[in-house]
């Protein structure tokens, strides 16, 4: 899938198929989670991504894009820049590959995501923040591993959309599914996986009022990029990141809009999935159920389920939206 | 199941036919809830029945009983006296059903809980708490209600042990499985489930130091009562219930030992579960995984499942587990 080829696959979307090949790949190490009815939200079903091994709905596409290489290019390893969930994905995916793993890190991340890394045993290579990308190019290009990044990425997304798949298996009269929206990754893969075998199902992003770069690109028709300084002003850390060409396209054809929710609305979200799923969530992975609880007249009636995307948040951070 | 038979069938243990009987009774009104590896502790799988749609195992049981049912019994509704857990679980398996279901509750049960059960529907009934029992029982003989009590009774058992069936349908291989005990309904069923299934597969049984009459009466070898005086020290409220002959009976047969654990390993429990593992257990939940952490040396070694029973922890514990 990699190789000469992949520069020409930008704009080739992921398909139903790919989805599918992805969900047997995934099996067995990925966590089948459930869909949880919830009592106090009308119609909301939650989709608990944050109970994957690595705490994050990332394993997925980490999984998938691993499994999908050539048994020459596994042995040659596989390389990221990421060092957040996708990195843990990532370590966590090639360690159940049996095949080695650099994560470039910059050097001011904190410890305990490096820790992290290491212990799924991973090698992590401290560089300046300025040459964490082209550092990573780089190894890649002298070594041969493999460069996974975390959503441009075709097998990816085919990852992450096989928690689509999941969803319409377990609630086949769903009408609407909520999906944060950081790189697009996510969005991209349940968008295609839900709008290629139901159509009727709406497909909504949910984004931060403070990074909400994906609202504004589909409102323009084009790519607009949000400036670090703007989206690094939202709390939801996971969500931070622009879309890319590849995942707008998907965008573009597969979602039916995008709703956007206030740093509020996120941090109360936190506190009602702990007091009433029971569920920790990070802000990103809030995201969908504040939508659900404070923008209902902006979705449509019936069951909508909720993809709570992750739960790896700062204990102050938790504490903050349950006190 | 019940009238003038019931009394005869206290010793009539639960079989694996009754457990499996009672798997589809609450097919898609319980959740199936997965198994979660835990890459922070040795061997450790994770049970998360806090996700059940009332916050805890209790509907698999409540379920079952009211399934179970015949059409004439069911018309006439049930009743229970339970505030707790399994109040609120028979009020949603009766809502399931269609049928009427009275709660009588003590008149100092919080507010939140009464009102919890009258959002499901349930008639709720307030008396003095010394008449707590007596009125159950008064109501059911003149109305026709069946009496569902919390765990003395074959059909609860029977549907809390399918906890034990889904277990081993995940993880064949599973070498010991943790459950706590309160009043045994949920040990009784899920040790009949797994030992009459796979009888090499351990099941281990987890009470608080402070409230270990299961333990007790275990090593007696007859039914020891530990006063309320001395339960209630418990932090954990969804086990501070004395073992009953029925339940007795079975732990007898089939559980292979009983771990105690701390108030403090309890508490240190639930922070673990909230920050690694993503879920608000109540302390009653977190007991096994305190049993894990902390006593790893009295557990066989290898794939061990810990039952996460229960999230409905009051606000302030949550966050003083957390701090």
């Amino acid at each position: 899938m990699d190789g000469p080829i992949g520069k020409d696959r930008v704009m080739d979307l992921v398909t139903i198929d790919d989805v599918r090949a992805a969900a047997k790949r995934i099996e067995g190490v990925a966590v089948r989670t459930p869909l949880l009815p919830c009592r106090w939200a009308d119609g909301l079903w939650l989709k608990p991504e944050n109970l994957q091994p690595i705490g994050a709905f990332k394993i997925r596409g980490a999984v998938n894009a691993v499994g999908a290489l050539s048994d020459e290019q596994a042995a040659a390893g596989v390389i990221t820049h990421s060092s957040g969930n996708h990195g843990q994905a990532l370590a966590f995916a090639a360690a159940a590959r049996g095949i080695p793993v650099t994560i470039v890190v910059p050097n001011v991340a904190p410890q305990v995501k490096v820790d992290a890394m290491r212990e799924l045993g991973a090698q992590v290579l401290l560089v300046p923040p300025s040459e964490r990308l082209t550092m990573t190019e780089k190894l890649a290009a002298e070594s041969g591993m493999t460069m996974i990044p975390p959503f441009d990425h075709h097998d990816v997304i085919a990852g992450q959309g096989t928690t689509g798949c999941e969803i319409l298996a377990d609630l086949p009269d769903v009408q609407a599914v909520l999906v944060p929206i950081g790189g697009g990754g996510l969005a991209s893969g349940v968008a295609v996986a839900i709008k290629e075998t139901n159509p009727a199902v709406q497909v909504i992003g949910v984004e931060p009022e403070l990074a909400a770069d994906a609202a504004e690109s589909l409102r323009a028709g084009r790519l607009v990029r949000w400036t670090d300084e703007q989206r690094y002003r939202t709390s939801a850390d996971g969500v931070r990141t622009n879309i890319c060409e590849r995942t707008f396209a998907h965008l573009k054809k597969y979602l039916d809009g995008v709703v956007t929710v206030s740093e509020e609305e996120i941090t109360a979200a936190i506190g009602v999935l702990a007091r009433k799923a029971h569920l920790v969530a990070e802000p990103s992975g809030a995201l969908t159920t504040a939508a659900h609880l404070c923008h209902r007249a902006e979705l449509p009636t019936g069951s909508v389920v909720a993809v709570v995307s992750g739960g790896n948040i700062e204990p102050a951070a938790l504490l903050a939206a349950l006190a």
